[in-house]
């Protein structure tokens, strides 16, 4: 749960690295950090704009960056990676996890490799330190190596390397700005400063621009299967992903949700922010109005007092309008349900609020298995829907009733096929 | 355009009124101070959280703070203000605006006084100062001698004043917080703490907390004057005022609206955030269903890279989704208009996205009258609607069809009748 | 114990005052401020380089600053103090002390001024702003009113005053700085930056720079009598006052001081930093070798961990060279002893590190009655030479002998008369 | 040209870190760093306390720290370095420079290492990672490997180790502070904060101190050759190295240089700080006495407005006492002449200010060798002394005299045999 960007042969590279992260923090607010002109790093624990600020510029017309949702702790372990090899100087920003990726680091290591970092990113650049041939030729045949997941942006003085796995599991998009260019995770952020003429870097594909050109290599041809959690959750709204709006597809995946569960209510509230493009398809394809049942306090995460019990954690984030629900019959939306916790607050709140039914709906199917390409819910031990049929998750969240988008309604909503969808199928690409 | 806070006897004072100052937010961005046991004073341009830093904290029990919406620049003109007095040792936070407050201060220096501020909260301080009797008779005196417009908070040693003007123009809200008490100008941001009894400050009326207990001192008979710009656009959607929630009453407004001015659409995209509340109620009114059509770009006002152009600070700001427009007849919902530029950028940036017919709904009449009671339109020398019927402001907002809502209508969804319209019907309260 | 500075038409004020202040930063340590064009203000506790900072930079082309010596606390007790008055805008600086101004504080509040800081500088503010006649007609009169100590110096947008009290007590300089002035409390703070034609504020004068010309006011006809203190301890050594240098001063003292106490000895060991010229004058009339006995350790301020018992501080700061005093007849040589708590450590110092004899060599008299016109010796209730026989003294700092130098033995060193020095002999300027 | 500091199983290590590495910040001004418990990295650019700042503290109980002279300006190249290798995790911190240092880093690259710095330091992680046996034996199998020179701070989970190189050319100290150990550079350094016991760390040793107590391997029995520069100009007065005070070597120069040099003047004039060690030595042999000719400016590295031609430079430094030189025959002593230039300014400046005659003492002999153990003389291609004889350097500088210390002179003031003297003599410990 990452975003990454980098800027060749651009003015204030500086500034348009700053200005594409912020685009992409939703991604990541643990850290965050850049590499510019002359290997120059500038990296901190915290959000964009705390970590990049002015007094901390410097002039720079080429760079990669990095925010990183969860960090253990060191300074260290902040991407970008910058390493000296006998290929040169290279810095690396890595999206995405590989599976066993201890197994590759302790490999790696038991050849006396030396590591700077606890990061799986760093595999990459031993991998490519290793591998014979000129420093290009090695960047391929160290992305041949490892399976997958990653989207990676390679800084080196004379080219800016992106590249995506084989299935192209995370998102990577590249476009001009001036005479020359800007890569991002997302192409909303692109769009945000203004750069033109957005591509996808295809799958299993590494794309070189340098002040030659761009060279494009395809090194794998296999069949793409794109994450359907960042349609669902991740991604920004105004994002597009196989040239499908991100909020379009929440928003039908609302609509869809309402086909499969017709259900009588008085009003629709969305758990904001995630959950307000689907309860909004949900209440034009029900006709059931949309209010807003729960405020979302902004500001929570910058308090001083926080309390340290979860429930009154969610309650200081989510504030009921007593006069929306009061006597209702509330549907309450929202993308996923993970541990279940905050849904079951939610609910409760809803009642003590006066709420005469509280009936959830989750416009994506029951997550039921660890994500191993990026998506942190494999931390999460206890998915809820684990083991569990929804009608006994519906009793742990306290709904009147709960009902979930099929895989095959969520397919219909996203309206495209190469997904990824192992998080709820169990069928996982690396097996 | 402020908002203020007060603490009396209440343990981690300056992490109650960073949290306070903090739901306080949306009313002033610009500088943010506090002072606390001892006059000990923290200040800064900024936001709350970049000023009440956890290094700058302090030990403290009692105190008073102040956002700012616009500083004229110096350290000086922050706001709370400090200051000795034969009376003892004062400081004074201060919402509103007097009107001809320079003709207040010019009078007060030609009697020698000597300011430490181009602010007119100050002439409180000199009248307390010069005004005969102790302390408490001498606040009472001073603030009989202001007709408006005042929401104001003193800290003294021994006591935290709260004081309303006769009309009540801006809110004051208090309530427990342990075995102390908590002030501030809307009840939201004292719930967020977890404040317990919340009352209004009456208007008319000042309040001593002290550790003797409460006193009540009521000063003035004049009928209650709440702005109604509050309710409108400037206080948070979860806050009350005369005991009506601010959301309801926006979601009404846009019910009214459309009652008013039924009209045939494909979809209602309101104006984020400040015209959500009202485009919902529009939709549910209409059952034209809501979506999001511009997108709100939350971190334009951190980007270093930014338009000078007002158009693309706008574009940067909202951003299409064309997938929402094109082909459509979009309703376009806001909460007001004051000089016109962003609806008509708006409308633009709507019709390049596709739109078929653009057509605007304001959830409130027309600004026609500048405000001198602490609302920054006055500054907005050229109110478009000022001296224009609203034909004419279609016109220069380029819309298919604008509209209002009437002074009735938005008093009907208020809900209550203790208003101030002045900005709406030129009757001014100080005339 | 304060340092003033001021700049009026001259490039890149801010960085000027910078400088000119880090130059005077003995004169204090504990806050720094200044006030440039338009008013602007930039504050802070600690040292000029952590308060100035780059990012805090502004454009100007005037201003005034201060350095302080010590401050009650808070924000506002920071000078300069900015006021806006029925003469206009006006920022103070102010080294010195008025004596009982408590009573002229009193006395001003009593008429209803509200004063915004506990500092007796705000008296001449007052006193300005009740004054008839225009601005310069009022600041005369107001610096009439105040019989001493003041170095002062006024910011309005029209001109920078600087004034010295009637006896010209503190010291005050200026001098060109390419097409405008720089004053500034000691002439090499001046030197250091280049400053050209330095010249002294005569006493009992105010002297107006402005953009039509350099306007001399003298208001008062006393005869001179500067601060010997100044001389002995507080300024710099490669300062000038009276056409003399204090380095050379001092230098003599130690001349005169072994002249009147010729004693036999193995070394001269300096108490660092202030002791060092006079023990060089010392070591050179005797003949007695000068060794650094004591290392100062510089970064003592700076430690994260220090003891409480001031005992151990002054250990941690005054590292024994054992090899250089072990064995020795040890002569050691100091400006001053106020308290004689650190003399008594000292002491104890050298015969643990087996010193052989420890005799005491004070380059001033005893100080016997204390200042009331700005060195911080006040405070200092118990001046261990107040009531005592040197005898005593010696018996105190627990040394073989204690000897310090006659008044008329200071005067013969610096050469000058008209000096004050009624902290050794009682007879005050003021009564 | 840097210090090193240690901390194994001592209350509050990052305070003791702190305290340290201020005590070392002679050694290095322009970047620190300290690793502690768990490996949390704190490092930046500047000045000790500008960087580990009381908002960074961590809670520890172990680390080591560094303060660096130059660094080529990214954040990866601020010692120290941690590394992830399969013998464990590990940090490192290196005072010294292994000749030849490129050669060693191309080896190891081209067996496909990764490095994260430029620096020679990190040479000793991928030896340590390479070498088969367990930890410590590969860290002494490591040192053994690389001949000089070197004093190296090694931190894991369960020791700290602290190495010295076969010759002993980098100093290296370590004692008792309550249960634990704190190492450092320097032994001055250690007794300010009160570390008990302090030993040297033998040459050709490595001390591995961990909570099962020390462990002392001797891995070379090579003859100990200390760097005499670290006594002439280098160390803090108030440090031993071979059981010698540096003052009194200092002091003992200047008597011997005069022994060497009788020479007929007026006064001494030190070239501050360096110089006064080695000035009063002279005077005291001389009879002549001593006096502040030049004052030094100790801010002049803070200020902001710096001229850029080196003259102006010094003479912002060094400011002269005209009273003090004019019309005297000037003896200046210095430590040590690299490339001239400062002391041609001096001699320049000390003319202007009406000196009679110049002539310059210098207690080293001239430099005539480039070093490879770490003090940066290297970097100044064009030693003076390099290719001149010493009658020539004198024009150079414009004396009237110039003498140097003999090689003799040297050892006999410093009182031992045991060092390094290859920048005076040529005569290289590596070839
Ligand atoms: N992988 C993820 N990590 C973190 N948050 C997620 C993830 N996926 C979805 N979310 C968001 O967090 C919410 C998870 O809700 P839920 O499982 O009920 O609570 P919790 O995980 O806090 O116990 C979802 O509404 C969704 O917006
Ligand atoms: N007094 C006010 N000051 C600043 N913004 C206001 C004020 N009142 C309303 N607003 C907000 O600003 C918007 C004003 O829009 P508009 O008049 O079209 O643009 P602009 O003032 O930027 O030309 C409204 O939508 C409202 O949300
Ligand atoms: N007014 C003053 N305030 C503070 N320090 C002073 C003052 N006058 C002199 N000093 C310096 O402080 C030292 C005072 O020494 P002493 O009286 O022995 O110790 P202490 O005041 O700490 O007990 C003098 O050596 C002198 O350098
Ligand atoms: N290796 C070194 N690096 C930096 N400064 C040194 C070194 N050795 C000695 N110095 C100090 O710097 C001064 C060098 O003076 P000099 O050679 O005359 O000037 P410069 O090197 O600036 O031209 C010496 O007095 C000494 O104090
Ligand atoms: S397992 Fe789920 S979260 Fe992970 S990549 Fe596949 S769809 Fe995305
Ligand atoms: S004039 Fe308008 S903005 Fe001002 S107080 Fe009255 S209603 Fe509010
Ligand atoms: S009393 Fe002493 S310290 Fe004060 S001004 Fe006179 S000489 Fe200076
Ligand atoms: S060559 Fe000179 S500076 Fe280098 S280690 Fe030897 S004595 Fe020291
Ligand atoms: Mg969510
Ligand atoms: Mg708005
Ligand atoms: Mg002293
Ligand atoms: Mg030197």
């Amino acid at each position: 749960m990452c975003g990454i960007a980098g800027v060749w042969n651009v003015k204030d590279a500086f500034s348009v690295l700053h200005d594409v992260l912020l685009g992409l923090q939703h991604r990541g607010q643990e850290s965050v950090g850049v590499v510019v002109d002359g290997f120059k790093t500038i990296k901190g624990k915290g959000l964009v704009d705390t970590v990049l600020t002015e007094d901390r510029w410097e002039d720079a017309e080429k760079g990669i960056g990095h925010v990183r949702y969860s960090t253990a702790g060191s300074l260290e372990d902040i991407q970008p990676i910058v390493a000296f090899t006998r290929k040169g100087r290279l810095a690396i920003a890595h999206n995405g996890n590989i599976p066993n990726g201890e197994k590759w680091i302790e490999m790696l290591k038991e050849k006396g490799a030396v590591f700077q970092s606890s990061l799986d990113s760093e595999v990459f650049l031993h991998l490519i330190s290793m591998s014979e041939g000129d420093l290009k030729e090695s960047i391929v045949k160290a992305l041949k190596k490892v399976p997958l997941a990653y989207s990676l942006l390679i800084l080196h003085e004379e080219f800016l390397a992106a590249a995506r796995d084989p299935y192209g599991v995370r998102p990577l998009f590249y476009g001009k700005y001036g005479d020359g260019i800007v890569v991002a995770s997302e192409d909303a952020a692109l769009k945000a400063i203004g750069v033109e003429d957005i591509e996808e870097v295809p799958s299993g594909t590494v794309v070189f621009f340098s002040n030659k050109g761009t060279e494009t290599v395809r090194f794998s041809k296999k069949e793409k299967r794109f994450c359907s959690f960042e349609f669902i959750y991740f991604a920004r709204p105004d994002s597009h992903f196989l040239d499908q709006s991100v909020h379009i597809a929440r928003y039908r995946m609302g609509e869809e949700l309402y086909r499969e569960n017709p259900i009588e209510a008085d009003v629709v509230v969305p758990v904001l922010d995630s959950g307000l493009s689907g309860a909004m398809g949900f209440s034009s394809a029900s006709g059931i109005p949309l209010d807003i049942g729960l405020m979302r306090n902004r500001y929570v995460g910058r308090s001083f007092i926080m309390p340290v019990d979860r429930e009154k954690i969610v309650k200081k984030k989510l504030v009921p309008i007593e006069d929306v629900v009061s006597g209702k019959r509330v549907v309450v939306i929202d993308d996923s349900i993970v541990r279940g916790t905050t849904m079951g607050i939610i609910v409760k709140i809803l009642r003590e609020a006066g709420a005469k039914e509280v009936h959830v709906g989750i416009h994506s199917p029951p997550v039921r298995f660890p994500c191993f390409y990026g998506i942190d819910t494999a931390r999460k031990k206890e998915l809820v829907a684990g083991e569990r049929a929804v009608e006994e998750v519906k009793k742990i969240v306290n709904a009147d009733s709960l009902f979930y988008l099929s895989l095959e309604g969520l397919k219909r909503a996203i309206g495209r096929s190469e997904l990824c969808v192992a998080c709820f199928s169990g069928e996982y690409l690396h097996e």
